[in-house]
């Protein structure tokens, strides 16, 4: 997990200064066109976000302040919209609802306390060179998780949406509720929740079309058609504040925000609490850089650059200090907002920079307007976002390619769902290995034969080769480790069981790229055992790390057959050994026979005794 | 883990049956006095492990019969002894200890439910094809649990032997304790432990020679030179009944064994203690199975015959259920008692019937007897049996083969004395899978170059090779998968950016056995991110199930480069390609450039530009 061999220079840690030393004014507008269109955005996604999460929405404002500068200044993609996401969200809002059980704090409390743990938490897997921790969530677990993710965050919406209370428990029983419960769903919100369907709808499709009938022409991906959420909120809260649609008819509205910059507070100290949420916290940890990484490095790659997996584990890190210093909740890469700003042509980070400027705008202007904003709103706006990180088709194709990878994925999924994001995600993870160890547990034992006369051979279950007589050849395909040298030796010893008249057994070490004891010591055992039935065991394409850990033992010595550098020395060296041993023997017999040489001529006689 | 691809004949499900169509009087004279040795060896062990487990003596006399009788039937080893052992007996201790602070039962009570428990997992693993499990124990865990083990029978028996009051805690502190209070050792058990030992000793190491001087000759191993702890026994207790050493001085003795057989008892059902139970059955159940697995199959090897992982867990399965109905606690293969019977020259299971008569008979005549035996003699035949087991200097040795190894027995060890055998155990598990899946996330990347003139391709890092320009050729010495296939890509894409002339880069999968969707889709990035810089990818030696697995998906078809058979083929081609692509490019640029041939003779420009 070492990246850098020497001590890097201290403006390695800060790649803006590379990018500022050579900043055009080409790059700038671009820039500021794309955070333009990436703020507008983000401004009713955050409040959005933070309902989620259980927090009031300036926290899901406040999260696009210093997190996101912070992550201009230090990040290593160029790309990549640093804040408030939905899924941090969802486990945000399950830590809180925990911890809030237990402990009589306000929401915003814990949520600070998890945004500085989540920082620390990453700068100490930077400290500690552990940032391939994260390889362990496998492409399968993180697609179940999300789609599991999705469908939670869907199914949270939909108190809001219907203006029935919410249910506690799994989706399942959540939809039961709720299909038992349809009568109690109030029309007003539904009405406000279409109306917003329909207004992003048209701004995100329509909106082209419709202006070019008017002769007015815009490209695909304008500033204007990504607007359709904020004018959809806009529109709505004027509605609401026309005919007083929230005192009159209880239309659950934002209420206050307040107006201007967050203060800056220290997370309040509590050890016990603190302790309690570490766990949530790993997890936040881990979800925040493994999306972050992952929509960073897609956008790399279309680039030709390279993300710093080190790197943004340090600028995540700090961006969640940041967070907590500013009454935020936890941020991370966002998967729809990056996308946006990368389509809508940004170069460098400035134009996260823009962004948090139209979120100060915001604050600074349209807090007054936020009070009256509809609850189904936002719901809307949530919803229409998670709805396509759910891939359900991408199963079909793992089962394909490698059917443990579709087994952990559903699996993965039903976990999140029904035990919740972090016992789900765990269980992903253990299930991965596991299916890992079984495969590797159960390794191919091929006999190899020679193709024609050539110097390469192949397994004789797929291939055409030639199979002598007396000598085995066995290609072992995998470490020789705890969990499968007893499988091994197994089959080993069943082979030659069925093959009676084995002489010498050749093993082929050639995807043996490490042995433990246990391993070890059943090439031990398998030698001496070999060895009473008067069988050699000798190995061939040994690699130089497997040659030395044979070397610290005195295998080389005890090994009734040699060690050779290639197959086909190996079986040169053996057919011949078998034939010296042969002549020798039918020259033994001749001596001591030597006066019926009448039955020495029978054809059964000079097979091998 | 299939062991039998046809059904087999229920016959073989029965091994004695073989065994008894072929018997022999040799083979009767030798089981008989192998039989005798291991009886007399057999009654003071099963009394003392079953002090040690928490139970009365005659529970562990009990395991000796019904288990024994039916291993001896169903058992595919010819020498394994069946019936109470020490380690087993020391988990069974901590469930029931635990189980007796919540429910309201007696010892034994709860000793048959765990053996029932321990016989049916077995029988399930059998059934569903799961004895594979048992694998995951690799060598340097059971070393350091064996180790823990045998320190934690020690220490248990610290009170027996000095007469002081058990304390609780884990070894440290019972040590501590031990030292701080030693003015509360009695005299009296000391003094009886140390003649035990005197005797003990004396018969096994100088009965031999001391009868050689009255002329008497016996070999070593004879039945009498194993009679040293029942010789203990019987004279201890004849003196505790001379002396009144219990009613006079206080000194613990076994007490009341009830005379004859045990009766046949059913194990109450109470569903919530059976559940309670069931992870330490689950725990005893794999303990035992591998004990006894390992010391068979040690014997089959030197007998040249095997042992059959299936019919064992059937055997030791329904071994355990007749220790469940006959009041006897979970049994195991003992180490100590099969290798004595082997050296003493037994040739069938009937050498264990014949140990069951013997301690039939015991139970039949000393049971009166047994009430004097007292409890420092019975601690020392505990420590002696188990002290043999301690067997530190074999982690000097892993350290050598496989750091990893040594530090998960240390750490195994250590577990199991501080949280108790079946933390200390998973611990273990948990630490050497954690282990693998580093190691192998960290695979080597190697740069292979031609041996000479040769088909063959080594590491540049270990051989003198030739590498030529423009073909970069890697060998991914592991696996594919989730877990290492980014640092994988991290590695290759360093490699071609650090030699920038890369055109073409070769992958060898030799040592590849299976991909999994994040490696596949790991394949997909690094073709699309290469492509980008103008360099293709190939692969060479792809083996057949790798090679599906890449069918199931489009990867040749947007492949840059090509799949090759061989390394040597593969290479030959790419050098061929680039070679083609020069000369293209030269007198391409000898079309544009034909005016000045001059320049182009300029060495510089003959490179590749």
């Amino acid at each position: 997990m070492k990246f850098e061999p020497r001590i890097p220079n201290w403006r390695s840690y800060v790649p803006i200064l590379d990018i500022l030393g050579l900043y055009t004014r080409g790059q700038w507008h671009a820039d500021l066109i794309a955070g333009l269109i990436v703020g507008v955005m983000t401004v009713p996604q955050a409040m959005a976000y933070a309902f989620l999460a259980g927090l009031p929405p300036q926290a899901g404002l406040y999260a696009c302040l210093l997190p996101m500068l912070v992550y201009a200044v230090l990040g290593s993609s160029r790309h990549l919209v640093v804040g408030p996401v939905a899924v941090a969200a969802l486990m945000v809002a399950a830590a809180i609802g925990d911890a809030q059980l237990i402990y009589n704090k306000a929401a915003t409390e814990i949520a600070v306390i998890l945004s500085l743990e989540v920082g620390v938490i990453l700068l100490l897997l930077r400290l500690w060179q552990m940032g391939g921790l994260i390889n362990l969530l496998s492409h399968p677990v993180i697609s179940g998780f999300i789609n599991a993710a999705a469908i939670l965050i869907i199914f949270s919406q939909i108190p809001a949406f219907t203006g029935m209370p919410p249910k506690a428990g799994d989706p399942f029983d959540q939809l039961m509720w709720f299909v038992e419960h349809l009568d109690q769903m109030a029309a007003l919100p539904v009405v406000i929740g279409l109306f917003c369907i329909g207004t992003i709808w048209f701004f995100q499709n329509q909106l082209v079309q419709t202006l070019r009938r008017f002769n007015v022409h815009i490209e695909a991906g304008h500033l204007y058609t990504r607007i359709g959420p904020l004018v959809a909120l806009l529109l709505t809260a004027a509605v609401v504040w026309l005919f007083d649609l929230d005192k009159a008819f209880g239309l659950a509205t934002v209420g206050h925000v307040p107006y201007g910059l967050p203060a800056l507070t220290a997370p309040m100290f509590d050890l016990v609490l603190w302790t309690d949420l570490l766990d949530s916290a790993a997890m936040i940890a881990v979800v925040a850089y493994v999306e972050s990484y992952s929509i960073a490095t897609s956008i790399a790659a279309k680039e030709q650059t390279r993300i710093n997996p080190n790197q943004e584990l340090i600028a995540l890190g700090v961006s969640n200090l940041g967070a907590a210093f500013t009454g935020a909740y936890p941020v991370a890469g966002s998967f729809s907002r990056t996308s946006v700003n990368y389509d809508a042509g940004a170069r460098t980070p400035l134009s996260s920079v823009v962004c948090g400027v139209v979120i100060l705008g915001s604050l600074l202007i349209l807090t007054p307007l936020f009070a009256w904003l509809p609850a189904p709103a936002l719901a809307v706006i949530v919803v229409l976002s998670v709805i396509r990180l759910i891939d359900l088709r991408s199963i079909g194709r793992h089962w394909r390619i490698y059917r443990e990878d579709a087994i952990t994925s559903v699996l993965t999924m039903v976990s999140v769902l029904v035990f919740g994001v972090e016992t789900g995600l765990l269980a992903g993870v253990g299930l991965s290995i596991a299916f890992f160890i079984r495969s590797s547990s159960r390794p191919e034992v091929n006999v190899l034969g020679r193709v024609g006369d050539s110097e390469h051979f192949r397994s004789e279950r797929r291939y055409e080769v030639k199979i002598v007589p007396y000598v085995v050849c066995v290609r072992i395909d995998e470490n020789l480790y705890f969990a499968n040298s007893n499988q091994i030796e197994n089959k080993l010893m069943k082979l030659v069981h069925r093959r009676p008249d084995t002489r010498h057994l050749l093993m082929v070490f050639s995807s043996v790229n490490r042995l433990d004891v246990t391993g070890l010591e059943m090439l031990f055992r398998l030698n001496r055992n070999l060895d009473t039935r008067g069988i050699t065991l000798s190995l061939a394409e040994v690699k130089g790390p497997v040659m030395e850990q044979l070397e610290a033992t005195n295998l080389k010595d005890v090994l009734t057959g040699s060690v050779f550098l290639s197959t086909d020395v190996g079986m040169r060296a053996l057919e011949w050994e078998n034939q010296l041993r042969e002549e020798h023997e039918r020259s033994e017999s001749n001596e001591f026979t030597g006066e019926n040489h009448d039955q020495q001529t029978d054809p059964i006689d000079l097979k091998a005794p």
